[in-house]
């Protein structure tokens, strides 16, 4: 039997996670299966991102910052696709049911989801090591998808946002780099609480402006590959024209370069588009709020070609992050 | 960098989960989003459960079984809504990329997946303690979908195939009880590969021959709560009316009592219909190859009686399993 002041497993989904407000799901949390009722004509792009421990955060992570993040993953892959948030799962395995732990990170999570508009309907709880598995939804018209295969030799490359602040605070609270305490809080907020370019995705697909895209989220070099290699194009990265974060602009070319290049969990968009776009998504840009900046273009030579603000050939000894290799 | 023989985590999803046959998603493995297309007019069921080590099933569990179960345990939640299975996801948090493991389990997943012509178009993997998340996708008609809150006063109570073998196995692993190698194996089998019942819970959604609908996976007293609650109704159960698996139909009338009332891991569905109702569901029964037995009824009375094959009141002092109670 559970301890007097415990939360069982339901009490756990009713209070933090059931909420007094209409949805768009027809069937949200409380039964066997959620039901949504797709809008007529619309595709549903669907992906999943599970968290873990020490993997992706630091053991004793923020709650609120932790709720954020896992639905901001979520949402930045449907940004990459061109899809409109429109829901979400959300399956926990938790140590135990902490209630100021749950608070937190409920606050986080249902902030962003509002933010986007999208609805937690349904999910799943259970005890174990921490673990954070988001399924999310979204809707997009027919031929509209943002996809990794179809960039084309002449388009060029673009990418939102700004780079590499994420891993320049990785770094800083590792002690590999010394940083101010308010650099540190600025470079963290990156990692902390990255913002999913939703509105700039939805709207290059919207309005055909570009080819493909990608998140970046293993380091913009080994995302941009997975284009070049859905696509069997290749391309050349102009790596000092690639948009540093605040911070890491102020450090020294070396760790620049690498940080934005192969920096992992920045959460922008990488997307490749015809010269013919180049007006139209800056205005788009603009209007979305999200700069976007012109890195490189996609040629037919295989291979990826780094090269610095004099066209020069660089050698940054990079590698893509990759989960079971360490 | 990886070790010589170790799997990269694109190898690993390469290998063992993309498959290279014709599937019904628009879009599978392999970019930032699957693309699913929903059939006209049809709305979509969605259910997430995550699987946990020493929580779920025993540490060091065999892989095809566990790929089998992951599954089982979605589907059942769509059958119990009476949706069709269309395509899942998969995010698999595992200690090690360990080849035999992921040939074991992706094996039991995609014999099960086939089965039920359930497509796998997405997920995610990491390392981490292992933990298996699947998102489960179905396809039904509006007003079809058999909900936990629509059980009246009147209908018959029901209840799909055999309860408590999984229970009583689960008491012969811990040697809480004494079973031959041969029943436990019987009975290990009905904790270890569950049987969806989407055949008949499809069957009774689209025929409307059902009310409410449940699968019964942390008992039968607790799962049928939840419709009773759901629903504002109370209900008279008869103990000794329930269908006991072959195992434990041998065993003395208080374990059997316990085990099929409480017993948990069955994923059988528990569902109410009228009486009007009761030959054309036995029919269906027949054609589906799945036993239905009618094992109480619905009252306005609030609160669940539990009654003997005389009538007479039974205390059986149950508690229904809450994953954050111990």
């Amino acid at each position: 039997m559970a301890p007097h002041d415990a939360l069982s497993e339901f009490d756990l989904i009713k209070h933090y996670f059931v909420r007094q407000r209409p949805g768009r799901a027809t069937l949200g949390i409380g039964d066997d299966c959620a039901l949504m009722t797709p809008a007529a004509g619309k595709q549903i792009a669907i992906s999943s991102d599970m968290l873990v421990e020490d993997r992706h955060f630091f053991a004793g992570a923020d709650a609120r910052m932790l709720g954020h993040k896992s639905l901001a993953v979520n949402l930045s892959d449907l940004a990459a696709m061109g899809a409109r948030p429109v829901a979400f799962t959300l399956a926990l395995a938790l140590p135990q049911a902490e209630r100021a732990w749950l608070a937190g990170f409920a606050d986080g999570l249902f902030a962003l989801a509002d933010a986007f508009d999208c609805e937690l309907i349904g999910g799943d709880t259970t005890k174990g090591s921490l673990n954070i598995c988001i399924t999310v939804f979204g809707e997009l018209a027919p031929g509209q998808a943002l996809r990794r295969s179809a960039a084309v030799a002449g388009d060029d490359i673009w990418v939102s946002g700004t780079l590499g602040d994420a891993r320049l605070a990785l770094a800083g609270y590792r002690m590999e780099q010394e940083l101010s305490p308010a650099d540190l809080a600025t470079a963290g907020a990156r990692m902390h609480t990255p913002t999913p370019r939703v509105a700039l995705g939805c709207a290059l697909a919207e309005a055909g402006l570009a080819h493909a895209a990608i998140d970046i989220s293993d380091g913009l070099v080994g995302d941009l590959g997975h284009i070049l290699k859905a696509s069997r194009v290749g391309a050349t990265l102009d790596v000092d024209a690639l948009p540093a974060g605040p911070v890491l602009a102020r450090q020294e070319t070396g760790l620049r370069r690498r940080y934005t290049a192969a920096g992992g969990d920045d959460y922008e968009l990488c997307f490749t588009a015809p010269a013919s776009s180049r007006d139209a998504i800056a205005a788009l840009a603009i209007s979305c709020g999200t700069p976007a900046t012109r890195v490189g273009r996609i040629e037919t030579q295989a291979g990826l070609r780094l090269v610095d603000a004099a066209g020069q050939p660089l050698d940054l000894q990079l590698s893509s992050f990759d989960h079971f290799s360490d």
